[in-house]
Parts: C-alpha cells; sequence; structure tokens
C-alpha cells in the first residue's frame, strides 16, 4: 500500500499494526557530471516500489524523503543538505508522526551513504521513546551485498558515488536523466587498507572527507562500466534481497 | 528550469545569483474523506510547476519539500508531521545549502496554512545569517486572494481545508484522487468575528484548534460546491497572480 | 485585578481557572527620534490597565513583559532584544507558570509588531503542553482595526512605527516622554502592492527588513499627524475594542 | 542616566563605552502572606535608581528584568519564573543587546536569591563571547553584608526570604503594600551547620529545597522584626556600598 | 607520552602539531555476573597505553574518557551511561581542546561498541568545524579483525560483550577482577542473517536492542572459552594490528 | 564500596537506597609550571577514597569525573574542558543513571572551583526531575575551612590555584609528580576587597578572568610555601571534616 493514494479514514482501516511501513529515505545530492541530483531518491523509490508492488498487503509505503544529510557534497552546487544533526531530529520527528498511527514495526530503507550515521543514531533515540516500536535501518546495498558482488564488473575502488552500480541502476530505471557521454572514473587515489573506497569495503577506520577533496567530478567509482542491462541484473537482486527481508521482518 | 533535472555542473552554469530561487513548500497530512494526504504538495507543486514553465530563464524551482509542520492533524492517521522548532530548523537548513549556491533571491512558496507561522520564523533567521539575500515567503492563496474571491461560490466558512478551492484544484489537477461522493462540509461552527474560518478571512486574533476539536471529517469548508472547471479557474487565476509576483520580484 | 498587588494567598483565594488571565507584551527599543525607548510597553500597559479596570473581576492582569523580539532595530542603540528562539522559550515558560496557578484562559495582549510571529509559534508550543488550555494571542491594532481606521488621517503609509498612531496614543498617555519637535516621516519608498508598508495593510508576502534599511530616522510613518486628542481617540476606541474581545472571551 | 528615558539618538551621544551599565535583575515570586509578589523587583529597583541618582554621568541604569528564576517558588501561585537554562539565555540575550551598544562595562545588580546560579553562568559565557566585556555579577545583601549585619536585630535564621530585611525595606520603600499583620516567622527547622538557613549565613554545602518542603506560608525568617525605620537603615546602608562598588568599578 | 605526566609548559613544548593524538574511549557499565563495570575502560587504555609506549615519539595519548554511551545497559545497576546527544557533544568539547592545542591528527580509539554511532557523528561535526584536522575514529576490534579471528575458537556468537575475547582479555591484564565461576553463555537466540549477534559478525541491517531483552546476565557470547593464554594472544595483536594503523596515519 | 569493584549482580545486592553515593568531581588542566594536568582529579580522588574508605558500608564511591569545566585555562596547552552547558548536561546524565540505579543520596563531591556554578546548576535541574532524590554538591574545600585556615601560612593570596594547599596536597599524595623546583608565586595583583584572590576569601563580586589575563605561569597562591609534612596536614584534616559531613548526611 502507497501511504500518498490513501486518505485518512482508509488509513484508519488499514491496521497500521499489522504492516511494516517502509519508510525510503533519499537525498538530493550531486552525482557527478552525468548523473542527476535526484539519484539516490530516484533508486530508493524504485525499490521501496517495486518490494511494495509485491507485497501490497504487508507494507504501508511512505513517500520517499528527499532532504538527506549530503554536508559532505555541499562545494558542489545544487546539492540540498540537511546538517547531521537536524536531520536526525527531522527523521526523529516523522517517526513520531508513524508511531501514532498505531505502528509496530518500521523499516528505514535507506539510498544514501550520508544518511548512515544519522539515521543509526535515530534508531537509538526511537528506542528510548518507544521501547516497543521495532525499528530497523538498513541501506539497499547492505542488504543485497552478494547479489552486487555477483553483478558487479570493476573491482574494489568501483563502486561509490555515480559509480558503475548507481549508473546503472539510473541507465536502467532513468535512461533519459544520465548523460553517459560525461561519465568519468573518478575518485580517492590511495590503496592502503584504511583508505581505499568502495561501498563494498568496510574500511576499519571511519573518518569524513568532504567530497571535493577526493574527486574533482563528484563521482568516485567507475560509471564507464555501466550499462542499462547490468543495471536491471543489480535492480532485480536488489529487490528481491530487500523483499527476502520484508518477509522475514514479517515474522518477528 | 527545475532544479532536479540538473546535474551539479549545469547548476554550476546557471548563475545562480541572478535566478529567482522557488522553494514550493508542502504537507502530508490529512485531507478529509475525500481527498489524498498529498493534497498540499500536489497544489503547490502544480502551482510552482506552472510558474516556472512560464519563466523558465527566471526561476531555479526546487523539489516540493512533502514534509510540512501538521502537527494539528495528528489525530487523523497518515499524517507526517514536523513539529514547529524542528521544522523551523529543517527549511533554515535547505536554505542555507540554497545561500551557498550563490543564489542572491529567495521565494519561499507555500501551499499549507501550517507551514506559515514556522516559515515567518525561518525568513527571520535567514535574515540574521545571511543579511544580504532577500527571502520572501507568500502562501499562493495570499497572492491570490483577489481572484480566488472571484471564483469562490461559498460565503465565508467555504475556504478552509480540503474545502471548495482544494477540492476544485485537486479535480483539475488530479482528478482520479478525488472521492467527491464522500465529500462533506464540516469545520467550526462559531460565527462570532473572533472565531468564524476561511482562508480568507483575517481573524483579528490568534489560537489554535487540533483539527478534529472543530472537525469530525477533517474537513472545514464546503467541498460540496466543488467542480473541476471552478478548480481552473482557481488554478489559472492562482498561477497568474504568483506569475505577476514573480516578474516584479524579478526586478528587486 | 493586578496581579502585582496581590500576596500568594490572595491568588490562591482568586479562582483563577475562573478568570481571563491577561499577558501584555511590550517591547524596549528605539522609537525614532522623538518617541522613548519604552513606547510599545507604555501603550500596551495603559490599555491593558484600562482594561482591566472595567472588568476587575473578570481579568487577572500579569505585569507586562517589556523584553521583545527586536531584532530588527538592533542597529539604533538603546534597542534591548531578546532573538527570536529565546523570546519563544522565554514567553512559554512564563505561560507554563501561570498554566500552574490553575488558569484556564490566558489572552496574550501584544503591543509589539516584532513579537508577532514569535507569539503565533508560543501559542502552538503551549497547544500541545495544554491541551485544554485555551491561549488566545492578538496585537491590540488587530482588535481595534475599524476604529484606528476610523481615526486615522493617514493614508497606506502613515501607520508604522513612531507613527502618527503611536505618537498620538503616546502624546495623550505620557506627554511628558514626547519630543513633538522630532519627529520626522520617514520609511520605506516602495509603493507597490507587494512593498508597501502600513500597520493596517496587510501585504501579500513577508519578508524581513532590518529598520535601518528602511529608515534612517527609525520610524516609519506620518508622526507629524500626531495629536493627544486624536490619542485619546484612538486610545478609547482600541480599549473599547479589546473589552469587546474580553467579554466575547469570558463566554467562551 | 536611565535608559528608559532616552531616545536612540541620546543612547548614541552617551558614549555608552565610558558608562557602567547597570542592569537590575528582580523576580516576580510569593513572598510570604505579607509581602507583594514584586518584593525582589521593588527592592532592587530602587536601590539601583538610588545608586544611578548619586552617580548620572557615571552609570547607565537599564529597566530591571522583573522575570526571574523562581522555580523552587512555584508551588506557591501568583509566582512567574523563567526555569534555570532557558533564564541563564534571557539574559544573555539581553547583555548581547549591551554589548552592541558599545558597553565596555556591565554591572549585573541582583536583587533575587534564585537568581544567583544562573547568572554566574551568564557572567561565564559572556566571557567567552565578548572577552574585552568586563561583566561583574554582585547581589545588593553580598555587597552590603556589613552594613546588613551591623542593622539586623535577629540572631541566624532571620534573614532569608520576606524575612525582617526585605520586611523592613519594603515596610521603609513601599509601606503600602505590606501587610504587617499576616507577617509570620517560618522556614526550615535544622540547625546543623549544613542545613542552617540565613542570607548571610554562607552553607559549607549547596542543595535545593522547593520553598514548599520548608516553610508553610512561604516565608523564611523573622519578618515580624521588621520596621520602616529599620528599613531605612538597610536601605542606606545598601545603596552606600553598592555606590561604593560602582566607584571602584569606574577606575578599572 | 602521556598527557596527564605532563605540566603545560611541557605540553608546549612538544610540537603537539607533529603527534597523532590518541583518545581512548571507554565505557562504564554491566559486563555481565563476571566481569567489572570498569571492562571496556580497562582494556581500551591497556592497548593504548602499549601502542604510546612503543611509539612515545609520535603519541600523545589522552586519559581514557571512561563515561560512555550505554542506553542500552542501563537495566542492570551500575551501569553509568551518557545518552548519545550529550555523549556527542561531550566528546566534541573535547576535542575541541585538543585542536586547541594545535593537534592536526586525532586518533579516537574506542573500546566500546555502544560508542560506535555516537563518535561517528562527532567525526563529521569536527570536520564541518576544523576543516584541516583530521579525526580518525576506530574500534579496536575493527583494526584487529584478522588477528582476532584467527585467535578466537568460537563461532559466530561467541564474541559480543562480556564474551570469549573480553574475559580472555581481561584475564591477561587484570586477572583479579575476573570471577570465572559466574561466566556464563548467553545472548540471542536468533540464528537468521538478520539479527545473529557476533562482534566480528557485521549484520546487514541495524537496530537496537537493549542488553536485557536479550540477556538475562548481561553477557553476550561465550566467556567459558575465556583463558589469559588467549587473551595474551588476543592482546597482543590487537596491540601490533592498532600499532600498525599508527605507523601509516603517521604518513599521512 | 567503590563501584568500579563491583559487578552488576553485586550493585544489585547493595540496597543503594540506603547507601550514600560519593561523586568526585575533579578536572583535567594545566596547574601551572610545577604540577601535572591532574591535579585535581588527583586530589579529590584521594579524599574521596579515604572518605570511603573509612566507611565503606555507608558509602558508594563513583570513579572520579576527570573531564571537568576548565574554559578559563583553555590558553594553557594540555587542558581538556568541556563548555559549562555541555558539562552541565554531562553531570546531569550521569546522575540519572544513579536515580535509576535506585540511590536515595547523592553526594556531588568536588574538587575544582571551575565545577562550582555549573554543577550547583546541575542540582537544581535533578531537584526538578526527581523531587525526592536528594542531592547535595559541596567543595572538600568548603567543608573543611576551618582546618585549611588552620593549616595554611600563607595570608589572603596564597590559596588559589596550584598554591600552597594544593601543591602541599601533591607533595604528601603524589611527591614523584611535582617539580618543585619550578613552582613560583604568581596571580592577579588587584588587593581591593573586590577583586583580591584566594580559595578562603568570598568575594562580594563575581567576574570571570581567563587564567593568563591574571597569571603567567598559570598559578595563582603561593606554592612555595608547600610541603609534604603540610600537605599530609591538609590531607587529614580536608579528610575528618568531608566524613564529618557524611556521617551527618546519613541521618537526614
Amino acid at each position: 500500500m502507497l501511504l500518498e493514494n490513501l486518505t485518512w479514514p482508509e488509513v484508519k482501516n488499514l491496521k497500521v499494526s499489522e504492516k511494516i511501513v517502509v519508510f525510503p529515505l533519499g537525498s538530493f545530492e550531486q552525482h557527478g557530471h552525468h548523473l542527476p541530483l535526484t539519484t539516490d531518491t530516484d533508486i530508493v523509490t524504485a525499490v521501496a516500489r517495486a518490494v511494495e508492488s509485491s507485497r501490497q498487503d504487508k507494507i504501508l509505503c511512505l513517500p520517499t524523503l528527499w532532504p538527506g544529510h549530503s554536508t559532505h557534497h555541499l562545494f558542489f552546487p545544487g546539492t540540498l543538505s540537511v546538517s547531521q544533526m537536524p536531520y536526525i531530529e527531522l527523521v526523529r520527528n516523522l517517526c513520531r508522526s508513524i508511531a501514532k498511527m498505531g505502528a509496530s514495526k518500521v523499516f528505514l530503507l535507506n539510498g544514501h551513504g550520508g544518511n548512515d550515521v544519522p539515521l543509526r543514531a535515530v534508531v537509538r533515540e526511537l528506542k528510548s521513546e518507544f521501547p516497543k516500536l521495532t525499528v530497523v535501518f538498513a541501506s539497499y546495498w547492505s542488504l543485497a551485498s552478494d547479489s552486487i558482488k555477483a553483478t558487479r564488473e570493476s573491482e574494489l575502488g568501483g563502486l561509490g558515488h555515480a559509480c558503475e552500480m548507481e549508473t546503472s541502476l539510473m541507465l536502467h530505471l532513468h535512461p533519459e536523466k544520465v548523460k553517459m557521454n560525461l561519465a568519468r572514473r573518478d575518485g580517492p587515489k590511495h590503496e592502503d587498507q584504511y583508505r581505499k573506497s568502495d561501498m563494498q569495503y568496510g574500511r576499519p577506520i571511519y573518518f569524513v572527507n568532504e567530497f571535493h577533496e577526493v574527486s574533482e567530478t563528484g563521482t568516485i567509482g567507475h560509471p564507464d562500466l555501466a550499462s542499462a542491462e547490468k543495471g536491471k541484473t543489480f535492480f532485480d537482486g536488489i529487490t528481491r534481497d530487500v523483499l527476502k527481508f520484508v518477509d522475514e521482518f514479517a515474522t518477528w
């Protein structure tokens, strides 16, 4: 069920407490020379809706929150960011409305790396405020890491931002928004284990680089390896893996 | 220009400082038995885009902020609200990103009554933080009060929430989302000058009612008077009046 | 009843829950070359006390809060301002004390334009914290707009700050504090519908000018048209209109 | 000079940087069965004005801030309190306005015990924000401890709240506000060195009692020993001692 | 160099900007029936000091911050926790002092899982405030994951809290503090990929359990497999791996 | 009982509600040329533990909080300070954990002058949050003022920071940490009653000096008069006087 299609009496009749409330979290930020500012929002929305349409009875899907925490992208114009602390407060507030609807299970489905830390912080705050509410946070690439690994062609370093995967997904979902001829490899040069950079490589340390410190184009990774077909494979794998979690979550 | 269609280098080339940055502000809240939760967001988005498409060279239009301040609607499930103080902080943060892009003129185009007070508060905060940035706030019904008055059929009391105007606008813009058979007149009963209620009546006093204290259905006003044709007349008048302001603002 | 004349056992015996608690809100800020810093506080105090003395049994009148939100006047020395957010918190705190006394009806009677937005924000916060407490906010010039319109001689543009009305009121109430020979017309020059400026003209848009950006003297309006007799007419009209509301409020 | 009598151009001509800006800080709270809610504000205002009138050239005296931090009195109706943290923010804000006027020396002259801790906190915050501004805080009874000791008749325990001194001062300053026949001795019973209670006894420990936990009437001390003549002696001593400090401060 | 052994002139002579400032972050919380409340602080302090003593010229080591974010342990008495938001503010404040000393590289060496999210949030805040300061966060078990994997005997599920590793480390470092006879296996029962629990298993999702919801004893993992010798192997591996990072960090 | 030696089941068995919970509060800041950064923490820890070891059945002693409010020392490198407002929040948070353990009496035993104001503020906040919890704050030198007076040799001016007393105490407790040859008299030069400076002289006014404004070495007072024997006399007196209070507190 998409919440946005309903009236309030219809929501009232839904038995929200028996649904998994899926809240997709995107961003609005630079995505290199070739992808639009909406990339993360576009992708996470598509994933959420594909999942919702497969489990309409189980899921109540919220509209995607397009403002994200993108402070590290602010050097590149077009980025609209909410700083970390007010972003935590924003999502916490919206989740209070969800709790008030009677929800028992909330799934924060994330589509933007910068949201990771503040959304984990939100989960802790909500646990204190609503001890009985189960709030689960996941980024789609974490749930789908195996299928992504199976699909990517690039070595470590190829998946980051406006990269092989994001570009492929956009070629699959919104080809008209991709300026493929402007796609360029870019990103941090360091290859040591502490600084090498890839969505699927978990650094043993954590630090923050502003994007313009490590990328001239705003891209990190290998968008040149992207294709629409690969995008379909990524998308199908991601959707399947998110669905798998939703089905499991429904049994908790 | 719609910001969401651009890449960051395209934004960089725009000369944002010479544009009017239009930021449409909506909400996600109950709209009676017959209108969807997205009503305010749908309408303000349509207005903003109509205006943008007439002045593409002058305007940089942001995506509509669908989370609004709707605490007074929270009794009705489906409403997603950001409380007043974090809403102020949210919009302030997003406007910082706009300022960072080099904007000189920002137009906060509002589509939801509950946003009125916190957005005025935002304007004050931004003035202190960015003394050179001109930020103007207006709700579309304030800019278009004459044309709305000319179009409405209802007496005072007919325009409020999910009312003659909003229902007509939705019948014009998104007829498939309107359950016209469920539309019912509702709203506060008091007729004294201090409490009578209408979008076009400026009460001499200010107080807050939670919506469920004054309306059983969530509606305030006379949606039964709505029609698609009237919606078109409203919409054309509103668009023209907002455009008129934009053209004036461009000369400041 | 003036709260300041009582001891706590006398307050306890009052049945505060049956009174209208009137809280006058002033400011301490520049008022041009000819009026004192206390102008808004002086006027709203006089109004509140006139009203209280006519309805001693119905009203419990608090001392006037002289610190106001006057950030837009800070360029002119002598102004003592509380920024918007701490001002909201201040009034909210004081209203908590009122709620603790057992009040059921609070009337925030405002005498300073800069307090308008933050006081509306306070009303919302108090509604959430004390759902049963009725808090009404009004500026005296809103309640008395008709009688003010009938009395003023100036065209639109004449009523603003240290203007025809405020100067007249001070000539009536505190003639010794007025340096009439220094009174000068001043204020914004723009005559378009969006920017023309008058206390009785509701602009369709909202923006913030620091006062020194639009007035050299700190005055906006036509103080040269002021007189003590006119001040008496203004004052009597305002008092009558505020009383009319109080009598109505008592019946809610 | 009393700031409240001036216009902004007069303030501008004052050379505020060469003045001692005196900011009297009062409260609005229960003072037993026999004294009015304004007691602390009345007394500190009288002291400040006596001092100002003796050193008009040296002093710029602000209006007394009547809202104080009186949370410990809230059980007794009539009390209007600002909680500790927003009180700190309030005074800090007002002092920013003073700094903006160009002040170099600010004297926070306190008349209410409950303000002591938050005002010291304010001094620290101001030092960080305005390193060159000298802000001195003192309660009048600290500056005048010797003369108070010489005047009081009560043993330790007699001076607290609505006590021998405060009642005497009010009999001297505002006899019409004192209901002497209702004055009763009251206050904590403990006589050990850690808990015995007197304005002139510095406990080696600090703890907070709500007033109703230690006094039935709201009084702490011996108001029965009060007289108007004693009030004059207290007042003259206090004024002299505060003046002495002001003269010294002027040389720093 | 241990900061705590120095006087300020000695710090001044150190050239802090050429050091790696190591800030060990511990906690004070329940560690099952057999380990003391200081466990995390004891271990991270021992690691930090071992590392410092091997690189005295390169490192300036701060005292361990024993208050940690342990809200999820508060059900078990003895736990002293700082909530997430004030914990972020606390560490941020202390890092401001480090920045003021002239540091260029700060290493937040963490010893408590609950600190992970708020410390990552701190890193982001510090990057905005001190763009030139390099702040790296790492938990010791992340830096040493390979050597830990090589040493542990337990399957997934054995390493969590008061577990095989922590108990072994304490048996090695502070055997007198371990009540080995009270050590019991405990922890969540779920074995699905989303909920299985181990320090070395990265769940694809994130959620918060209060510890008492998943463990009766406060232990998660297999402390019964612990031994002092194993503790030495763990410790030497951890120390070596942290040193390896420090040496690398020194070259950045 | 030292909390740090316990497991949580041992804490549970303690009957915390019947104990006095002693929370020692130190700092980490410059102490002149001759004393280490840990001086305040070292001293207050030694006092707390001596007291605890004499009353093991009555006392539950927490670890010393080494981060203190030392903003006034930040000019001198090595100082690690928490600003006033977050320090209040920090201690408040930790005391919430104490309240959750079931405590009825908390003794905040302070060893650093800069903590005085914020800790008093904490006491007020805790009283509002936990009306039944008795929280007492005292600095050791206040409880022991008579014995300190009897032991010191210096005139007023000799006791301040890194002074006769603190240096003597460190010579007694940690002689290896004292560089006695570098001890120098230093401190403010003013001798007027408002500014003369000594731990045992209560100024009638309050203001803040950054330490570097009044001391070149960071010392205030006469460390040259220090000796280990005098340190023992100070320490025994302090311990006895703190114990005396603890015994009294136990009877409340």
